[in-house]
């Protein structure tokens, strides 16, 4: 049986791969009661290159960037399916906090976190719906365009 | 009958606009079990205009910066009073997390930040003392000077 | 009796002392429920200096980066045992979030924030292992090189 989500995710053409381990002495996610925290997901793509390198306001498009943290997003669900065996268990999208690689002028971060955000509800629907903080930062590991990290409710 | 925190506001001289709705996928707050976390609000007035816009250290001055950060917290308090109906169900502001709009020397972020802290506990009193972390960001939407977001326990 | 983890703070030659309260209003902590947020810790050494003072990428070595990290964490501790009275009472690091202050070619955010991961599960073992957002920002408070605030489930 494929859960509801999962099914969502088949007819969206997302397929979510093994997330690799941190490298580090921390964890993908961690529960504690009902809430799940998922680390900084960065914009790799499954192949493991990024799906945006460098700044925006400094040679990347807006496209560029909502693609980056669309990828981010699918990191984040990825690391969902492995903590919670079923997607169909994600009560709610509580909050994402959207870091956007900028340059001292970049204003349009919000547009790049769109990405993320409108595959989450793409993907949960109201479910979906979370609390957003957006930000640009002075750099990202390994120059990658945005990181997302995540709130989640789960049962 | 106003509660008392709403009588408090009024006896500061604010007033709690209807904020406006994010113009994304995104929702101004998620309440999951008595946590109520609060989207990033930038410092906008009621009119729709920046308090302060640009970096902090280039342009600005302290206390433009702090009149920023007090904004953003009237902002928090809007969204709270659509969250909760009553302000009196805010039992603890648990954590405030500051953004600020800086060049790359300024060092002041704490000193912009009371702005925030200090209406909190002007309002709350001791239930508005709250935790916080305060960070000189590379750059924030629209130019804003101050974002902050807030994660609160209610009833 | 000293504690278990009191013990191995010992082993490691690790001295908490107590923290300095915030000059503002605001707190080191906040717990609700059993869930314990604690304000971002810049790198002061006990005795008031910071550990490591400027930007990643112009001037400080990773080395310098990752002994700031760990005095952040150790920042933390040393607030963990104010509200706890006691370190056993920690469940579960549950997540730490990483400001490095960084020059925006500064790709090894990672590498630094490992010198406070390491020590999380040095001193707690598998309950030491957290989520975990690492970002490079615009500039810190006195310039401190490293700013760590943590969430921690505990009873």
């Amino acid at each position: 049986m494929v859960g509801t989500i999962e099914q969502k995710l088949a007819s969206l053409g997302i397929t979510l791969h093994t997330p690799r381990s941190p490298v580090a002495n921390y964890v993908p996610f961690v529960r504690t009661g009902n809430l799940l925290t998922v680390s900084g997901q960065v914009c790799y793509a499954p192949d493991g290159t990024l799906i945006a390198k460098g700044k925006l306001g400094a040679g990347l498009t807006l496209e560029q960037g909502a693609a980056a943290a669309r990828g981010c997003a699918i990191n984040l669900l990825a690391q969902l399916k492995v903590a919670t065996g079923d997607l169909d268990r994600v009560m709610r999208v509580v909050r994402l906090g959207g870091f956007i690689n900028s340059a001292p002028d970049f204003l349009d971060g919000p547009k790049v976190m769109n990405g993320a955000s409108d595959l989450m509800v793409d993907v949960f629907g109201d479910k979906g719906r979370h609390a957003r903080t957006t930000v640009g930062v002075a750099s990202l590991p390994s120059d990658a365009a945005v990181e997302v990290d995540g709130m989640f409710e789960i049962i």
